[in-house]
């Protein structure tokens, strides 16, 4: 539902259906998420917000399907619920298999698992860890 | 340091020289870091954090490098300073570029942005994002 | 629903009724949340968190909707939708302007970007920001 | 030090020197903290982080002294140390007083209190909390 | 329902069966919970997380009630609905007594608060608390 | 050092030092940890937190050392440098063994891990695990 409600490109302002019209196109898609519509109502921050994400997002040094990969770890170590079912299926469609899923489920676990066997025993930092790195 | 001090390979049981011996020649480096002299004082956790780290780790669907990232997304999100800092060293010592490592960061922090903000407008997840997958 | 259930004000004791009426009678108003109604189960914990809460939010060098922002802030961080649910609606009963709710997203959300990226990028503090402060 | 060392001012592009004067310039300082002098390694994200901080940060529906309060409240809640210290840094030179930092850390505290105790009763949301807002 | 829906007993191959067997032998019990069945997805994690749980939630120093105990405040940490509902269930199941829990909530809450102000006040750790430990 | 310095008992205020002495009453010592110096600042917050703590950390339905290794759990799952010291420092002097210590950190760690792989799997809440317990 969302604090405000969602707004839906037809009772959209022509600068938040610019925004609407700019996603769809990146996307090559015809709708538009929750997300993106419940952040409508602030205007300034869906602008804002959608210009990172594009410029992100975008392929780069990284691949999109691992940028991907990288959203949904830390949705999942946030456990946002709504993050975390939007960016898998954002990132099936970028081709995602299931066995990708599966090690990204994998990885995120043991992660968390060290971090904090990491901070109960106190270890600290290797000299060679150290920055700035070589 | 580490809460009971490190346990250095001439100190070890033979039990432990096994777990530091697989470590050095699954990584074909010459020496082990602070975490796991840490955990060597509970062998069996040594025995089974390392045994589940490498079946996690190894090349599978995604890349060594790739798991690497997720890693320091993971570690990064819990602001777990030692992990940050192992995990960025093996990714270098794995080829991340600095480019790589940049739009890693970019990625990390718009995520947990936009978790927030996902958060904070209570959004509802979308019918066809639920789950399970098509 | 709760753990244990809710417990309405007919079937309270004396000692939690008095809770009660403290709330209502703080907060000028005739009904109790369902949090207040959990706790319930737990008088003790239940009067002490009250009294806390009484005491810390009430007007001080921070005025009341100030520390509403701030309990949204944290509440949003730690995504307790429960939380983020029952201060945002208090916010709005002590003022809080949509305009508000807005930028008070903005800038949690910015936070919790930021915060990664000192994480990530390991920066050290400066020797101006090292306590004691001046 | 931070991952890459720091960019001093000196050693800086224009690109950079033109963020480093903005921030000095808004700020009205003639000094740049090492989070930027960190990020400067990635100008692009150096400059979308300060622009989107310009935005967010100027007076508004709130004042910028709140805005740093409500950053000090997520930094806290992420254990960032390095944004609690310079956000309280920024805190006082926008005119905190000691008992507003008193009464923020009481607040901080609390809601992190109640926060878990909502999650462990497993507290369901109140009709009249549920969104969206009348 | 799970991302890749649940596999039920008999859906499931040999191997998962063996698991799923396992599981119910070792809890004295004739059903599995959906943790598992939506892990079974990936018969490596859930023969490996299986196996991981029952090695270190077996009596030892600490006794099993203790150790679900645990298991409960990290969920509630990190605000795991799903966690927080089967580990009390567990602990309900292992003799956790009503008062149990109460007390159990009130450290969890506490520890959580008084967290926050050790950052937020930047508390500097005490040279005797320094590890190694005497 | 803490934000303001840290409050000696030489220099403190007679409300402070009633909070001292009782602390160390309660404790059966001859010093106060630095938490409680730097709290004293707000004598307040430091009233209030001492009488919560005393209050919840007696012997109750819950033994002193379990309520310990609760706090532990808490704060390394918080990344919390301090907490962990400090708590894991009294777990010891009530009688924490080592081989206590280690099974909690398996623990704590183990359910870090799961907590991920049930939001990352998106796991429902199975009927027989929902609220009101029976």
């Amino acid at each position: 539902m969302s604090l405000f409600g969602l707004i839906e490109y037809s009772d959209a302002t022509p600068e938040v259906r610019a925004v609407y019209d700019d996603i769809m196109a990146t996307r090559k898609t015809d709708w538009v998420n929750n997300f993106w519509k419940a952040l409508a109502h602030d205007p300034a921050t869906l602008k804002r917000t959608w210009e990172s994400i594009k410029q992100i997002m975008v392929p780069g040094a990284l691949d999109p399907l691992t940028k991907e990969l990288i959203y949904i770890a830390v949705s999942v170590t946030n456990q946002c619920g709504y993050c975390i079912a939007s960016h898998t299926a954002s990132a099936k469609a970028k081709g995602m298999s299931d066995a990708q899923f599966k090690e990204l489920m994998a990885v995120i676990a043991m992660a968390n698992e060290t971090n904090r066997l990491v901070a109960g025993y106190q270890v600290e930092i290797d000299d060679r860890y150290k920055p700035p790195l070589p």
